[in-house]
């Protein structure tokens, strides 16, 4: 493993910081007269004015411009159910990201309980606060239910970024992994490894986007209607993918396809199951913190195009690339429902960015401010 | 009325903010080892280690600094029942005092629902972010429940403020005044009028302080143990108060009294009720933002103190004066019940910070920064 290990400075400068972001007022109150405007009694007119227009938050308040970033702790990172103080780092994390990156104040909220209903009731009752919602780490399958309930409910966009952040980034590489490698989506066999909140996001927009053969992939083998032990989002997806109707595991799924997605927890993609695939493959080994097969090993089993999650290779497939400008886009916009099409500008717009894709440069840095811009003002 | 109008300008300053509080990442991510550090993979060990050890949160987390400033809006400064976004700016103001005054963070949750045990459980899901709990503006009498539900099931200290912080100030103010006129507390006689969450918290204070002669008024007459419409809080508060067991209502329980204490909702108090008080009168008027009696009435009417909630007369009583020293106190010290002696000890402590009271000033400005650092240090 030639990576640089980053833990123990993490651990050492989170211990320095006690937490990664604060919260500052955004004018001095330094003055009687300052607390009169700013507190009593000058704020009970603004009070008074929002109980009569309570839809007025959004001109008045952090409401403006605020989101959540909300997890229970069934599924952070690759580490699985640890619950919400180790949830915290991440959530911080995103939440110093959005203000950074997009200037999109966000606040981090980990759950204490890890019940669908009671998660449901929680976000609901504490969201008079917030601009959207950013549901994250949530484990599937109650992750479907608790997205789809909030965004009926609420009137604010809620988007579980583990979907549909990751969905979007992914589908802006391929676009343009398939522009380097020449082959076009409609007849490119594409095969994703998980079928967690990601794995389904992703085979939904590739869907949505044009693709017309994919195969997915559990730990149990190849998703198909002939699956008894499917879930109602797996059985769902069954009928969305697999046309062919291939039936075994991901060796079988693999043979002569053009394009590999790995979004498992703990997968292993064996290089010879490369050698197995059309030419010029495409392998996208994005489990986090470690791929489903090493950058440099996909290369040397014949690879055309590689991208991982880590920023520590080329092609870091991050929904870092995603999450600010969404949000900020549909801000701006005072759009609450995130459809397809939205998703698949987004793609677009994300793609775009890299004006001439080659192997070693599918995707744009996380830290190009063309980024933000580019996708927030795709989101219409 | 002499008092400048703040509304106007309020409203004006909102609508520039958008929000008079923001959340600022505390160290720049401008690189990939930035990323790497603060964001994936280093955060991943950072999970791992609270995974374990979730009681370290408060040393790598905002759990370390940051309060929760909560409230359901059924009890909005004087407005009443405006619901969770009419109670967003003042919720946001206390967040920002919170931290200019005392370096505490802090963010405003307004929750839409009113229900006692949607508000219990949607505190206890969203607490492990937090240091403390600060609940505001919840109408009485739930507030009591609430307050005791989350204290015993919680393990971070939870205040609801409008009865302690206000109960601290009340009382910091009156040793004070107490001091001016040259009486002692003991055989004062102290007539409050209002018995919702302030009332109750002012009265129950004073008798743990050593005030021995209290009478508590509400809208229907004086709260005596005669009474058959008092709701719990009221028939506890009855054992514990007037004890010469007086009849009647506010022209009774004042008539040679020391001490008019006003926290009622749209109360008054007709300057002639002045005259019947035993001479060196003190007179604490502090419905928000309409006094029970203005201040030059007040003197007028032969009172020698006389303060109010107000930050354009002398002698403002405002719990501003305690929230932020008291959770800075508490978090520093990692204490999780405020007892009475805390509470004692911090209106002792405030009352101090004004070497040499005089009828002007019985308590100490809100930006005199000895405030929060006598009351923190009282905290033990």
């Amino acid at each position: 493993m030639d990576k640089h290990n980053f833990d123990d400075e993490a651990i050492q400068k989170h211990a320095m910081l006690h937490g990664k972001i604060e919260t500052n007022p955004k004018v001095k109150v330094l003055t009687e007269e300052d607390l009169s405007i700013y507190y009593t009694p000058g704020v009970g007119a603004v009070s008074k004015l929002l109980a009569n227009n309570p839809e007025k938050a959004k001109d008045y308040t952090i409401k403006s411009n605020t989101i959540a970033v909300i997890s229970d702790g069934s599924a952070v990172l690759g580490l699985g159910n640890v619950g919400p103080e180790a949830a915290m780092p991440v959530m911080e994390g995103k939440a110093m990201l959005f203000k950074s990156l997009a200037g999109v104040d966000a606040f981090p909220i980990c759950l204490d309980t890890q019940d669908t209903e009671e998660i449901i009731l929680t976000i609901k009752n504490i969201a008079p606060v917030f601009a959207g919602i950013n549901l994250e780490d949530i484990a599937s399958p109650k992750c479907f239910e608790i997205e789809r309930r909030l965004q009926d409910e609420l009137n604010i966009p809620v988007i579980h970024d583990d979907q549909h952040a990751t969905a979007i980034v992914v589908l802006a590489g391929l676009i343009n992994a398939l522009k380097v490698v020449d082959k076009p989506a409609a007849t490119s066999r594409v095969v994703i490894l998980g079928v967690g909140a990601a794995g389904v996001g992703v085979a939904i927009l590739l869907v949505e986007y044009g693709f017309e053969d994919i195969i997915v992939v559990d730990s149990k083998g190849i998703i198909s209607s002939a699956r008894t032990d499917l879930n109602s989002e797996k059985q769902a997806l069954a009928k969305l993918v697999n046309k062919r109707d291939v039936q075994g595991d991901l060796k079988d799924a693999l043979e002569n396809s053009d394009v590999f997605i790995g979004l498992s927890s703990g997968g292993h993609l064996p290089p010879e199951l490369i050698e197995s695939m059309n030419p010029k493959s495409i392998i996208f080994a994005l489990a986090n913190p470690e791929p489903e097969i090493l950058p440099s090993q996909a290369l040397e089993a014949g690879a055309m195009v590689v991208a991982s999650g880590r920023s520590d290779f080329p092609n870091q497939i991050n929904n870092v690339l995603v999450f600010p400008g969404l949000f900020k886009g549909l801000i701006q916009n005072e759009i609450i429902e995130v459809s397809s099409k939205i998703k698949v500008q987004a793609a677009k717009a994300l793609a775009s960015v890299v004006e001439n894709p080659t192997p070693e440069k599918i995707i744009p840095s996380v830290f190009d401010p063309a980024v933000v811009e580019a996708i927030a003002k795709s989101i219409t």
